[in-house]
């Protein structure tokens, strides 16, 4: 089907030069995005964009999305005592059918808050393929691996992951795609880093992993292996291009340098980060070492919120304060790191993240009568500091569109929403 | 008239003990909280509340609110700079008309965010109360006066202050109320200061003030007055109960003790002192000391939002960074903040801050069915962490209907954009 977006007041394409376009109109077909220009004249579905500001669909790279059940479940504690006392105790409880409404709740929330992308990382695995395909979004989705030194349950993990390579290959989708994802190097065996290593370089596909979140993973790495994490992970050669690693807030210079070294990517989770008193990702030091940084919201359980506006907000202010400058994170800096950022971070730089001829059509409008966006000075500062989810309008992945004048298209919001009532009961 | 809230699915009360009711009526009559119960069967208009929660309006303690104007226009910059190479060259601009469009604007912002009450300090503050009255929020207005040591200057700004009381006086009306504001130590006279003080205690209002924003001014105040902005405060006599003064970022343990004694309150505006990178209030500590504490975005310039949702979790999030705490700042506190809080500030405990029967009714409804309030483990945790100012749903200020089914009911949000625009056209 062809799309015409009519007459978008506004476009801030993301290209290198982040041209700005006024009065054009975009054709979609065949999902990408065929045409822009002025007075395109074809037949095709029309939008009419007078007042509306197309911009590409924001990617979200670190997530955890059917934790949406958790949402609200437990906070205000440390990390350790809230992953112990209320999270794997309830995560007990879960099964496929509760982790596909979790994520499709994600996906609700996500669509209407204009993030088009999505990295995730979660059990039932299967379930996140069904709920990314039947809605119509755009994302990776991992199997978290945990084996705790644990040789037997190394194995057992390992045979999982194939089976949900194998699962995803049986769908024959090109929207979802898989990585492998060791959890965390303190809760992976060398083994298991290292299979998992051999088996994304075999499959030629990313490693999704977490990386020196707290101080105190970093203290137990130095204490237990004499080397910091990511040390660490050079030293059994698991950094590569391939590795995206999120949180990353206790980073040494010489990690940096490491990470830089092997092109190793970034997902920074800063209001996770601030919620858990995890510390902050080293923004400027990273950029300027010439590491990919992406942005990511974590789950719902320790955000509580997966919408990129905020997360690009609480990404600025966190390195102005943490800098002392308000010069650092400056809005298009951090609009670019959820946009092309974001992009570049899951290997996709060649299909999203821009808004260009042939690019595929990841494509958001935002409503420019949204009082957040007026007056209109600067709508890329209206977007980062002004601007909420709730101004995005319409939402198009792939050309197809998955919310119109905020109505979802593929996602039935009262059924996602009783079921996810239903299982949400069950923890108390 | 008689509005009946028939059947609220919860009802965050705030009142002492924190009392949440399930399945209850509030009525209102004449503007007050008459009755709270089941199956109260009275004439007057319905409001059906099923799938609602009801909660005391936001309270914003400081405020430009006409600085909508500039949202957008400059960021990025240090305060320095922006104030002079941004801000007040477009204040040279300004008149009195568009005031009153931007500080309507703000006000459709605040009544779709669920904020009722207001602290603002800006000039051509007669459109403010013209803006108020007109808007139907409740409110404290000031004309900011700033003499840089001029006595010629001294004199005119305190006959505007008058001039300005007396305006207000004429008005006769409950819901808007006057405050002296000497806009900083730094830009105002030891005269000025003293006379604003006088002429507070004179009238029995406030004093709404900036204080120690940022290292500079603490700096400044060292190198100029041998002493920082607090004690200096107090050793001219400023310091009292009726002293509101906002950001406090930079006091020291003894500058905490002093306001104790003195009983002056703070407003705490979180976001716009990380996007200025201007430092953190250090909230803990004036908790401890006892000091009463309420939450304001600043104006739109320097935020750029007016949503007191979203500034209630920056308030979480950074007091949870910057003391490697999450326990601190909890959900509960940030939101006893933002509306007992604000009341205690602002001296309104009697009338706004909690629904209780005799308060004014002051009663935001947040729609339960929005992606941001499901699963509902916990309201007041979906409220900060969850949830931006789009989930409301209605907003009542005195027992009047300002916003229904997020329709505005005393805005006509096309007339007040469209000035708004026009205005900001005259920038470029």
């Amino acid at each position: 089907m062809e799309i015409i977006l009519k007459n978008c007041s506004c476009i801030l394409t993301q290209d290198a030069k982040r041209s700005t376009l006024s009065n054009r109109d975009i054709l979609i077909s065949d999902g990408k995005i065929a045409e822009i220009g002025q007075n395109l004249s074809r037949s095709g579905y029309v939008i009419d964009c007078k007042n509306k500001l197309a911009m590409p669909g924001l990617i979200n790279t670190h997530n955890h999305l059917a934790m949406t059940l958790f949402k609200g479940y437990g906070d205000d504690m440390p990390l350790d005592k809230w992953l112990k006392e209320k999270i794997w105790p309830a995560e007990q409880k879960l099964n496929a059918e509760a982790v596909y409404n979790g994520t499709m709740l994600a996906f609700a929330e996500m669509i209407r808050s204009g993030t088009t992308t999505f990295n995730d990382m979660y059990f039932f695995s299967e379930s996140i393929v069904d709920a990314t395909i039947n809605a119509g979004m755009r994302g990776f989705a991992s199997y978290p691996t945990i084996d705790h030194n644990n040789p037997e349950k190394t194995d057992s993990e390992i045979r999982n992951v194939k089976s949900f390579l194998s699962y995803l290959a049986s769908k024959n989708t090109g929207l979802v795609k898989p990585m492998v994802a060791p959890h965390a190097p303190y809760t992976c065996s060398r083994e298991l880093l290292e299979r998992s290593k051999e088996l994304a370089l075999k499959h030629n596909i990313g490693l999704h992993i977490h990386v020196s979140e707290t101080v105190k993973e970093v203290n137990d790495s130095i204490r237990d292996k004499d080397m910091r994490p990511v040390e660490y992970l050079e030293s059994i050669g698991f950094l590569g291009p391939e590795v995206i690693m999120a949180h990353s807030c206790h980073f040494s210079k010489e990690e940096i340098v490491l990470a830089a070294k092997r092109g190793a990517k970034i997902s920074h989770n800063p209001t996770s980060n601030m919620k858990l008193a995890g510390g902050s990702m080293q923004l400027k030091e990273f950029l300027d070492a010439g590491i990919l940084v992406s942005l990511g919201t974590d789950g719902s359980a320790s955000n509580n919120s997966l919408d990129m506006f905020n997360e690009m907000k609480v990404c600025a202010l966190l390195h102005k304060f943490s800098n002392n400058n308000p010069e650092i994170a400056s809005a298009q800096q951090v609009f670019d790191i959820a946009t092309r950022g974001g992009a570049k971070v899951l290997g996709l730089e060649k299909d999203i993240g821009a808004i260009e001829i042939d690019k595929q059509a990841d494509i958001v409008l935002i409503n420019l009568k949204d009082i957040s966006m007026i007056p209109n000075h600067n709508p890329i500062s209206n977007i980062v500091y002004s601007a909420n989810g709730s101004c995005v309008d319409t939402t198009i992945v792939n050309g197809k569109i998955l919310m119109e004048n905020r109505i979802l298209k593929t996602i039935d919001e009262e059924e996602v929403t009783d079921k996810v009532n239903e299982f949400a009961s069950t923890l108390v």
